[in-house]
């Protein structure tokens, strides 16, 4: 079949996905490729905020347990980790992913003594990178970041090795590791693995515990649409809850915070790995977000993605070719997350020049254009479209002007 | 002149701070007396949260510039500033106070090569000695911690000591340290001190620099009126930035967080304290309560304190003291913050029957029920009426019936 606007309206209508669209207030005129950077908002969000804020304004400090603000975190954690093959006692939500990473790998090298190597891939996410390297510093010389090719992870593990720290799905290539098959290798040599899963959760299917993870860390704002700097959220596999002793070990993580008492003894479980008090609006949009979850098969949401990728590759490959774009090698379909990575040295202004005709991806240094699918709100026909929009960006050079360089210049 | 509600009332409208009260959204049978726990609404709050979901509903990504969300942290921090007696360019908001006093005592303690203790006060609110005795134990042997009675923390200052971590305003007995003195005494001795302004920002007048402080953090929802959870913030003094180095070293507090490289490089000044994506929900609120800040003096703000302060402690005695209340011992009124701790053994159960006569404190364990004063919004007249709840609280034993005590039995 020859993919044109018309098929891909006739994949709309058959759509079984397509009703979720109404769970999202979107503006009618965007294509809005960067729901891997921020989702869209639940249509639910402005009711569920003036709700707090009603909470807050009649109950004031009674609200934490009149409204329940007090286990949101672990109530919001449940519902993330069916998403990602969790129990529900294995997830909180809270922090940021940042911050999860160093509590989790922390932890990890804190369980592995006389281990020194935290593992890491170059290229990961630069902020997974960061935060190891400043792990490294306070724990040194009790740890050491060893940095290495993502063609070298496997063969870099060892009995040195304390934990392994990598990014489920690249930010950038997309590139998909098997969860199964790198957590086992590291088992086999007792080494501990950290997987964040920013770019995986609600786009992909994850089976943490099929897959004998020990550690996961997660972003709240991308395909789960917990709105701007949303909290991330925590996953610690049950068998290491009674063991696990993190660093960032504030009163919410304690066995019994309102008791005072001035040694620290962790909360049972994952509760442990809570610290300060959390932003209660940091939270609610991301529930609403889960609330459309709730009722979603991840099975689907994995389906419409690999076939949504598989025409825009198509689309791209087969009508921007010509203009300088290079993309991905083919490693299967299924080794993709949910986002395409297409290069080109102009990418900035590219995407500058889309943005101001209403089509939004994102630019990744140095020269990545990215594209996110999202398959709860996305439509077959946003794909043509947002060619469509980049043929006539290429076409016309738009690109090519003071307006689209600008930012470049200055960032 | 002795107290009564007639005379309250004159208090009242003389009051120079009263017309504040209409900035925030109090329920009218409310006498709220837990702004220091968490602070009641302003009443632009609302309103602001519709703008920031409209932000993101119709901007999505593009808002984090449009919108300027992604330089909320540092202009929230310089409208803290203002209020601690720092400049604008040493205070940023972000992340919990307990995720940034782990920063900062990390940092200090990374500043003094050669010194391991951290040292800390017996009683200090929990999570601050439960964070550091975290800290101690990743950084170890680097880092060792030392917990002291009150009246010890002055002559246990000594070359071992890297940091010494106070809190300046005591969460319970809102006994206050006199900072410049402590600082210079620690200063003399080489070391670098961190003050948790979490009782005192909005409360009493603070002066950082002119007490030559080096680190601080601090609560965004006590005094500050932030929201539950708000975004706490973190103080670092100029002339360390350029050797500050904290282990959260996360993307935002990057050089350049997008130019994505594989290496660290700390942004210039105090925002190498961030780490990952901020809430922006978490400090729209905050930034309202601010907003108020802005147009009051705190020298305003701390006289009413000491007045509504020993007004309410002189109507305790007078009426209370007869059902077995303690009250704290006289230290000066000027060396105490603004609330107020009395002890009884059935505080849990008499702070539960004030809360059903709509009178709001809390307990705070073993023994206290703590009354906070506001003076943004609190009246002259709230105290005489609470006191007087208080005395048929007492008079007619509502403390002693199941409902009171039930709450006690199960925490």
């Amino acid at each position: 079949m020859t993919i044109d606007r018309d098929s891909l309206q006739a994949l709309d209508r058959e759509d079984p996905l397509a009703g979720f669209r109404a769970d999202f207030d979107i503006p009618d005129d965007l294509i809005y490729l960067d729901g891997n950077s921020l989702g869209v908002m639940p249509a639910e969000v402005p009711a569920k905020l003036r709700r707090t804020v009603q909470a807050w304004r009649n109950d004031l400090v009674g609200a934490w347990n009149n409204a329940g603000w007090i286990s949101l975190p672990n109530r919001i954690g449940a519902r993330i980790a069916r998403l990602i093959g969790a129990h529900d006692d294995e997830v909180v939500c809270t922090d940021s992913t940042s911050v999860n990473l160093f509590k989790v790998a922390a932890t990890a090298l804190q369980m592995q003594p006389g281990r020194q190597i935290i593992l890491t891939e170059r290229g990961n996410f630069p902020t997974d990178v960061y935060i190891l390297e400043g792990l490294s510093e306070l724990a040194g010389p009790k740890a050491r970041l060893r940095v290495v090719a993502r063609e070298q992870i496997l063969e870099s593990i060892d009995e040195s090795v304390a934990v392994l720290v990598l990014t489920h799905v690249h930010y950038k290539t997309a590139a998909m590791y098997d969860m199964a098959a790198v957590t086992r290798a590291a088992h086999e040599k007792d080494v501990l693995v950290v997987w964040d899963l920013s770019h995986s959760a609600g786009a992909v299917e994850v089976d943490l515990n099929g897959s004998d993870a020990d550690f996961a860390v997660g972003c709240g704002y991308k395909y789960l649409n917990g709105g701007p700097g949303a909290s991330a959220y925590l996953f610690a596999a049950r068998r290491h809850h009674q063991r696990a002793s993190q660093p960032l070990s504030g009163w919410l993580g304690h066995r019994n915070p309102f008791a005072f008492v001035d040694s620290y003894q962790p909360a049972p479980g994952v509760a442990r790995f809570l610290c300060g008090a959390q932003s209660v609006l940091a939270m609610m949009p991301l529930d609403s977000g889960l609330e459309i979850f709730d009722r979603v098969s991840m099975r689907e949401v994995r389906a419409k993605s690999l076939r949504m990728r598989a025409i825009l590759l198509d689309l791209l490959k087969r009508r921007c070719t010509q203009y300088g774009f290079e993309f991905e090698p083919d490693i299967g379909a299924t080794n993709r997350g949910s986002h395409v990575s297409i290069m080109h040295p102009e990418s900035y202004a590219i995407c500058q020049a889309l943005i101001q005709r209403r089509v939004v991806g994102d630019f990744r240094a140095p020269d990545a254009l990215r594209l996110g699918i999202t398959p709860l709100y996305l439509r077959y026909v946003d794909l043509w479209d947002a060619v469509e929009h980049l043929v006539q960006v290429m076409e016309r050079r738009e690109w090519d002007t003071e307006a689209a360089q600008l930012r470049h210049a200055v960032t």
